[in-house]
This record gives C-alpha cells, structure tokens and sequence, in this order.
C-alpha cells in the first residue's frame, strides 16, 4: 500500500532538501567550534570554495537558483530538542559531557549566517563572511550541497532501472571494500566522508553496511546525524583552520611561529584523550615535529594528511621513539585520499608497531568511478577553506605543494619563515 | 513514514505466500488447459515433481510444513474479477477474444485439487491426481513454490545488508545481460522463467528491467499475471504434455506414432498465427519432421528445445526449404537453457536466414551463481512432468537422453516405435 500521507507531503515539498540538520555535518566542526567558541567567536573570518578539480566545470550540472535554495533551506535549519538532548547526554570517547551547557546553549540559537554566491568561468564562487564561530559552520554543509547537487544533476534524467542499477553496481563496490577490510587484523575505521558524498541517502547507507560487515573495526562516523540515528561513535578531531587562523592573527613572525603550537595548547585545555591528535602539516611536518614543545610529545596521536603516508607514517613513529615515547601506546591517523589497496598496504606495512586508525572519506561514500559514462560522477577535490581572518589572509603549505594555499606573497613568506623545503606536488585525487 | 496498516497487515500473515494469483502461471498453460478444456478434460491425467539435480537435497531447505502450507495457500485462490476482465478482453499475439466465455466461466470456478506430498530421500514427492483440466494446473505453482521455498531457506538469517549486496550482484548481473542483448539486431526475446524463477518479486523486477532495458525488443513475459501488471504481453505457445498424454491413451502403435501429429491437428482448430509453433522433440525431430503432413511445414514456427540449438536451427530451416517454405518467414523459437553467451552465439549464426525469437528463462529471473557460498542458490533441474493418462505410462524421448521419461521398459517400446536413434546424453544444467 502507498503511504498517502508520505506521498503527499513529498508532493508539497518546494525542494528535495539536502541538508536537514543542524546535525548533518562533522563532528570535529563541533568541536573546533566549542574551542572558537571560548576564545574567538567574535574573529572575523571568511572561508570560500575551491574546485581543484577544474575540470569539472560544476556550473554545467548544477543550477544557480537550485543551490541558492538548497543554501537558503540551510539557512532556515535550527538545532532540535533530540538533537540538543544528543549532544549533551552523549558519551563521545568515552567522555559525558564534552559539550559545555553554554556552548550548547549557543548552538540551539545559532543560525546558518549568509552567503555570497556568483558564478564565474563555469565555477561556483561561493563566500562566507561573518564571525570565525558562524562562518566556521558553513564548511561541511556547503561541501555537501555542491557535490549532492552534482550528483543529481548528473543523475537527472536516467530511467529507473538504469540508476538502480547504477546503486546495486556502487553498492556491490562497497560491500566489496568492506569484505576485504574484514581480513586485516585489529582495524580501526571511520567514516570521513560527509563533505564530498554523492548524497545524504548514500553515506548512511555506507555508515549501515559498514555497520553490519566490521562490526567493532567499524568504529564510528564523522557525520553528527548519522551518528545519532545508527547509534555509532561521532568521530573527528581538528582541521587545518585552527593554525591558519592563529597565523594569520599573529603580529610578529616569532608569534606565526608559535601559533600552531598555541594551537595544541588551547586545544588540550578543552579535550583529552583520543582528542589529543595532532596535525602537524599545515606548514610543513617536519619541522613542526623537530620544534614541537616536549608536551606534544605526550599527545596521544597524530593524523598524516597530506604527506606520503608512509613518510608520514615512519616520521611519527622515529619522532615519538627519539622523544622516549612508546609507539605501540600512540595512534596514527591516515585519512588523506584513502581506498581499500592504499588502506591494506599501510597496514600491512604499520601493524604492529604503532595503534592505527583509518578516516576513510571520499572513496568510502562517492566512489562511483566508471559507474556512468565520461566519468561523470568521478569524485572532485573540492575544498571549503579559510580565506582571511581579521582582514588578513590564511595560508596553508602542507606536505604536498598542490594543496597550498594563500597569495603568492604570503606563501612565499610562510615559507621562508617555516624554513619550508621544497617538495615536488604530488596528484590531488580527492 | 511507516505505511501502519501495511505494516500491521503483514504482521497478521499466517505465511508469506508464494503464489498469490491463478494467473501467476505461464500463458502456455492457459492456451493448453483451453484445449484440454474442449476435448480431453475428464481424462485422469498424473502429475509429478521430479528434481534433476539430485545432488541438491531439497528437503534439508525446505520445511515440509511450510510447504504444504504454501500449496494450500494456492488451493485458496480463486480468478478475480479484474484477473478476468484482463483475460477476456486483452488482445494475445493480436487477436482479440483468444479464450471462449465457457472456457473462462470454466477458470473463474477453478479451484486447484488437491495434491499428495512425502520427503523421500532427502526430496520431495509430490504429486497431482486428477482431471487433466485441474492436474495440470499445478505445475507452474507447484515449481515457483518449491524453488522460491529453496531461496527463502538458503537466504534465511543473512544480514540486511549482505542481502541487499547479494540482489544488488543479481541485478547487475541482468543488467549486462540486458546491455549486451541491446547490442544484438533484430532481437525479439521473452521472459519464460516463472517456473524456475528464485522468486516471484524477483521475476517481477527482471521483468521490469528487460521493459526498460530493451524497449521493443522485449516481446513480454510467459506470466500472465505480470503480463498484466507490467502490460505486457503474455507469450507462450504449447509442452510436451500434449503429445505425451495423446500417445498415452493411443490404443495401437499406429495411433501413437499419429499422436504427435493430432496435437497439432487440434492446436490448429484452437489457435492462429504465433501460436503455430510446432514443438517437435518429445519422440525425438527427425523423425517427427520427416513423417509430418504437408500441412505441418505451413506453420508459422519451430520451438527447438531439447536438441543442440545450432543442429536444430538448422535442421527446421533444411526442412522448410525442403519442403519449399521460405525460412526467412519462418520463426524458430529457442528456449533450452539459454543464457546471455549462447544467445549471442545464436543470433550471430542464424541472424538474417530466419526469423528468431528467444524464449529465457531460469537463467534470466534465476542466475545467482557464485553469490553465495558453496552455489546454494544455483539453479536446479527441477521439473513436474505428466506421469500417466487414464493409468497408462506417459513418455518422453526428447533429442537428450539426459531428459527421457517413463518407465525402463515404455521407454524403449517407444524408442522402437518411433525409431528413435541413439544420442549422446547431455548433461542438463536447468
């Protein structure tokens, strides 16, 4: 029997809303959020969109008042009594309570702020300016819409079978992936991968098959909604926005120096445990690592992002080891560009000589290669990033050249204040 | 939302029923029953499960509870008023009005008989005693139920979504069927795989996907009942039920060598057009074309179904020219065992010297090969095949010895009498 009163609501609907939630975004957002919250709400800071992925000229799938709807809807999203309620009776690692009642407070009154949106050269220039503490919060959403709009444009227009057709093929990949992840020993994984899915619908459906097939391995998702409807652990930790910020805030070089270990210090005032997970590669890890105050070497982990993983890897573990640290007691987090292969070969290579954890993102929840004609829906490395804080630009160096960003000037400037050596650009897939 | 009164209407099932429709059957057995229906229909006509694949120990699948409820679920149904207004007013290869009032007043009063069921072995003897008009209405059901039965069990207590990724693989793998079959010029190909089908849903959905996938191309299925849902056509044509039970009750070899021959005599008072087609293997083609009345070569087609399909291809076009028929008006029908790679490899021989059409069954609505451990899924040779008439042994050469029926010594009786020449037996996969 149909549902009437289903089918008619769906009926009345003006948009097929991508974004329900205050919820629907990642749990780190949350937490960095919490640390802005006490020290910089009022920090004027713009984030923009970036498609690395210049290629796709996303102006091509999606319609511009399309995505102003879907972003107004954002727009019209408060925190729920259940959602509240979540958030503040939840244990997250093992922790009640780590949302403090005003920040909660906060977040039940926050509003999405609003957006600039103008569409050049086949892009989306898409801009958000206000406060650090709301503009912060468009980050995920607006990742999301883009890359869920794509989808649907790309999408539209396929016959029914065709398109089941099309899921039953991504659903098999899936299904596949996690078969394979089954046979490696004592795994940790989690889902990254709300900002660049294919859709709503089809990271939960990833989160539930994961579910089913690693039971424990599986250990959680950075999506906040998901988390709270399959009950599973919300995972995340921080990003590459703190030290931007803190950077470009700073008056003095010796300042920009320290800003990213100020970074680590405000941090662990407000987390412990698996929280206390370093990023060390905004301008460069290296030497990050060899400056690092001796108490960042009590952290419990670090996350490899944009260098060679295995690089990565081995760095943090001599690091630790020439700290008088035991890497058996530490973690490492990959989670830049994974994919079952690239996750089986660190395993083998790692396990057993350090704790390790996947963030699998945009290969767990969009990997729809080859699943339409031309690529269609091959995923984009499109980013949402901190532009500017107080008037003054962010940068970021990272391990990998591709992923720079910042006027010339100022990255030439973090450079050669960062001691930054030269490394040759590594291929951004996602 | 939740539908509350689907949900709760499910909840009271006493069982899932398998067979939910007098029309869940194939069309060919309407068409035979109309005949039966005016000429033979008090005759006492014995039916009888036979599963080929005696490897496959049906009994340790299937609850013998469960399934004498399923068969007593079907011996509930009675034609509904739409079911027959479908009946009586479709157009059927054409023609309008296929089926005479009587004999449909006759369908609407029918109840299927009653039916005896023992577990012997590990398999299930089940068997049909009656008037042939009732008896041999079971063979559809009877064969969906068991089948689907052996799914249900094989499928009992995998995960949700393991269960989903197993039909995710079986969809995709139609769907390169279909992909592939686009590819071929010319095709007209049916559905003929309710008797074998893994389950009715499914059907249904291969089915639906053939509309889309094919278009035109798809000529419809051999299920009335989604022939009527879907709107499609019911295609079907006649078995060797008839020739087995006519050569039964012959009194004198004469009138058994005839008997083959008097079907058609009869089928052709009844039918017209696409419905000519002679099935010509039950005493073994040769023969059976050899000695056949000049009036036979006029019929519109030849189901080649027991022999190679590339001898017997060529044997119906040798005979037509032989007897100065034009073959390219001709139409032979495959329909043995096809699958995606023979079909391809018929059509590329016989493509352009006669008018083909494919008849596909188990391997289209019943190919989960490989999707779950150790081929519990894989199809079986299951067939319910007429055991005697009026108490007199039926037989069946066929061009397979593989797929001789009867008892030892009636076998040979009729392998003298319609000198019938030793073949190789070919292994049978469905």
């Amino acid at each position: 029997m149909v549902d009437i009163a289903t089918r008619v609501y769906n009926h009345s609907w003006k948009i097929d809303p991508i974004i329900r939630s205050v919820l629907d975004t990642d749990f780190y957002k949350l937490l960095m959020a919490q640390t802005i919250f006490r020290r910089h709400r009022d920090v004027a800071v713009t984030f923009g969109i970036q498609n690395r992925t210049t290629r796709v000229r996303l102006a091509d799938y999606i319609d511009i008042g399309e995505l102003r709807e879907q972003l107004d809807h954002v727009r019209t999203l408060r925190l729920s009594r259940g959602e509240s309620t979540w958030l503040r009776g939840n244990t997250f690692y093992g922790k009640r309570q780590m949302f403090s009642p005003d920040f909660v407070a906060w977040l039940e009154s926050f509003r999405y702020p609003d957006y600039e949106l103008e569409r050049v050269d086949g892009q989306y220039e898409l801009t958000f300016h206000g406060p650090w503490i709301e503009t912060t919060m468009w980050e995920i959403p607006s990742l999301a819409i883009l890359n869920e709009l794509r989808s649907r444009g790309v999408t539209k227009g396929m016959g029914k079978f065709e398109l089941q057709v099309m899921y039953a093929r991504a659903m098999t990949r899936v299904w596949e992936k996690i078969q394979r992840l089954k046979n490696l020993p004592n795994l940790s994984i989690s889902d990254f991968g709300t900002r660049r899915r294919h859709g709503f619908l089809w990271q939960d459906w990833c989160v539930q098959a994961m579910i089913e097939g690693l039971g424990p391995a599986f250990t959680g998702t950075s999506n906040c909604l998901i988390a709270l409807r399959r009950e599973v652990e919300a995972i995340g930790t921080n990003a590459h926005e703190l030290p931007m910020v803190y950077a470009a805030l700073a008056d003095t070089d010796a300042e920009t120096l320290q800003a990213p270990y100020d970074v680590l210090a405000d941090w662990q005032e407000d987390y412990q445990g698996n929280l206390l997970v370093i990023l060390p590669d905004t301008y460069g890890t290296t030497r990050f690592l060899r400056n690092a105050p001796e108490w960042v070497s009590s952290w419990t982990g670090i996350r490899v992002d944009s260098k060679d993983p295995f690089e990565g890897g081995e760095e943090a573990i001599d690091w630790w080891l020439a700290r008088g640290e035991d890497p058996m007691k530490k973690l490492v987090i990959f989670s830049d560009g994974l994919d079952i292969d690239l996750i089986e070969r660190l395993h083998r290579h790692f396990h057993g000589r350090v704790r390790l954890g996947y963030g699998w993102g945009t290969l767990l929840t969009n990997d729809f290669r080859g699943l339409v004609p031309d690529g269609k829906l091959d995923p984009i490395s499109i980013v949402c990033k901190v532009v500017s804080a107080d008037g003054r630009p962010t940068v970021k160096l990272s391990d990998n050249p591709t992923k720079a960003m910042g006027p010339r000037s100022e990255v030439e400037r973090y450079r050669r204040l960062f001691e930054f050596a030269e490394r040759a650009p590594q291929p951004v897939l996602v």
